[in-house]
């Protein structure tokens, strides 16, 4: 099958071994995939993976231990964990230390013609979301996971920093609380999809009061934004982390004692009320697509997605 | 008066302008003093304070508006906020933009023969509660601040880093909840105070397994303690900030974001918790106590507090 390799840099392979579901997996011709900027820091050794990049996708399912889903169209989770550890049986799956992830870590991914994941993680995309959207179940369930784990009031003061395609679904989630959001970002056009939903925005530049957000959530995907995001907030407010990126990053640890910050860090979340959310229409992404390439030009499309300004760059497998 | 000076270093002057306590202020003639750990940071540069230096103290009330306190033995929350500013209505006094902070920030401390405080942050020593143990409100309470603001359960796995006064406190109170705990520190003298009273204890370099503690509340006072705390904490486990120092540490905060991390600083805590907790005998606080120096001799007890391996030096003012 036809692929994109991580392996010292981003290659096509034109003829790549079919993958074979093992027990209790399912095999999913991928129909359409999602470039993210994890993808973009793996090629540039991020987490140190080897194999078949890809963890955002649509598919329809070929075989399956589980004859419901045989012919359906599905989105997957992407943490393959053992579901017997310690780690797993406290509730916590996605940090199973066994755990493979599609694309990321142990386990080939989607930017390929077929994929293999336990069945268990595929969810049915509902008929009324396309394809173009439900390729956003997976970071929109990421940003589904900030609510997760912090208590969010309708009264909160709450700044998203960073216009990437997580900061746009994350400010988009948060406003649904009715909380007072501003989401800074440096493209016009990109808030522009926010500024549609009467979300409000500043270009990163304009003054916002320093030491006045209940929440401040650090998209940016750079080591700046954790600096910009402290300044923000009062004190003994919340700092989301999403962003991650290769390197470290200095910090006055003791600003963060003497103000009581709590800084959460927060990655992988729940795909029910992604999927929801989507069938809904509260959430807006297919603007977000910038193009779709087919699978063959990967390598242009990692290229475009590199680009400065650009959002989502699809892979189409047809 | 008598005081110890914060100017460039440390100094002694014996004829210091008495403090003139304003409209709400009680004079309170100081009795006995604690060398924290912030001190020695706040001679070498932090927050850049000039005054006079000291916030652990107990003493006898001179004069107040509050005619009840009058003769009284007290000791005194030390962050005299506004009351009237939106961080202080919104139920954060402590962090009152406005406030000044006993022998710390804007405000002369207790390293002296008198100190003014506003009469409604003093609090009655209980009778059979020492003056010897009573300085110690101050940092016991700052213990107390970690269960303001972390849900800790009987059941957590917990970690306590640094066998300093903070930690040896820390780890007393956190035993209280009977969780399984572990203090980690480099002093066995130290750590024989916690041995005492039933607390599993760890030399700093025997091994402690990765990844599993629930919380682990850095108390080390240095830099490194960050990393270490990092290591022992499973993923979604809180790291609980005491430690204040001047610099820099530089962090992987992707691995914040992959591990679920919450961090939460933690500074200034609740006095009448640590009160009725003296009171009651449930923490043992006067083995801390390596040397007691009359106010004269401030400059000798300062050498003392900052060599290796000394707990916890006193000043007298009689």
């Amino acid at each position: 099958m036809r692929v994109l390799l991580c392996d010292d840099g981003l290659s096509f392979d034109p003829a790549y071994p079919d993958p074979e579901p093992t027990s209790g997996e399912a095999l999913v011709r991928v129909t359409l995939a999602g470039i993210c900027n994890t993808d973009l820091e793996l090629i540039k050794g991020y987490m140190g993976f080897r194999g078949v990049l890809g963890h955002e996708f649509v598919g329809i399912v070929e075989a399956s231990p589980d004859a419901a889903l045989l012919g359906q169209r599905v989105v997957g989770e992407i943490n393959a964990y053992c579901g017997e550890c310690p780690t797993c049986l406290a509730g916590r799956p996605s940090h199973c230390p066994h755990r493979t992830t599609l694309g990321i870590s142990g386990r080939d991914g989607a930017f390929a013609d077929f994929l293999t994941l336990p069945a268990h993680l595929l969810h049915l995309a509902p008929e009324t979301v396309s394809d173009r959207s439900a390729v956003f179940t997976e970071p929109l369930a990421a940003a589904l996971q900030i609510p997760e784990q912090v208590a969010l009031r309708p009264t909160d003061r709450v700044v998203v920093l960073g216009d990437g395609k997580l900061g746009l679904l994350v400010a988009q989630v948060l406003a649904l609380t009715g909380c007072h959001l501003v989401a800074v970002g440096r493209h016009d056009s990109k808030l522009d999809i926010l500024r549609r939903r009467g979300i409000a925005v500043r270009l990163a530049g304009e003054t916002l009061s320093a030491g006045e957000a209940d929440i401040v959530v650090e998209c940016t995907g750079s080591s700046g934004g954790f600096a910009a995001a402290r300044h923000l907030l009062r004190p003994r407010g919340t700092l989301v982390l999403k962003s991650t990126y290769h390197g470290l990053t200095s910090l006055d640890l003791s600003s963060l004692v003497v103000d009581e910050i709590a800084v959460v860090g927060s990655r992988c979340g729940p795909f029910a009320p992604a999927l929801r959310l989507l069938a809904a229409g509260l959430v807006d992404v297919e603007p977000f697509v910038d193009a779709v390439y087919p699978l063959d030009e990967g390598l242009a499309a990692f290229e475009r997605a590199a680009t400065r300004g650009t959002l989502k760059v699809l892979l189409s497998m047809n």
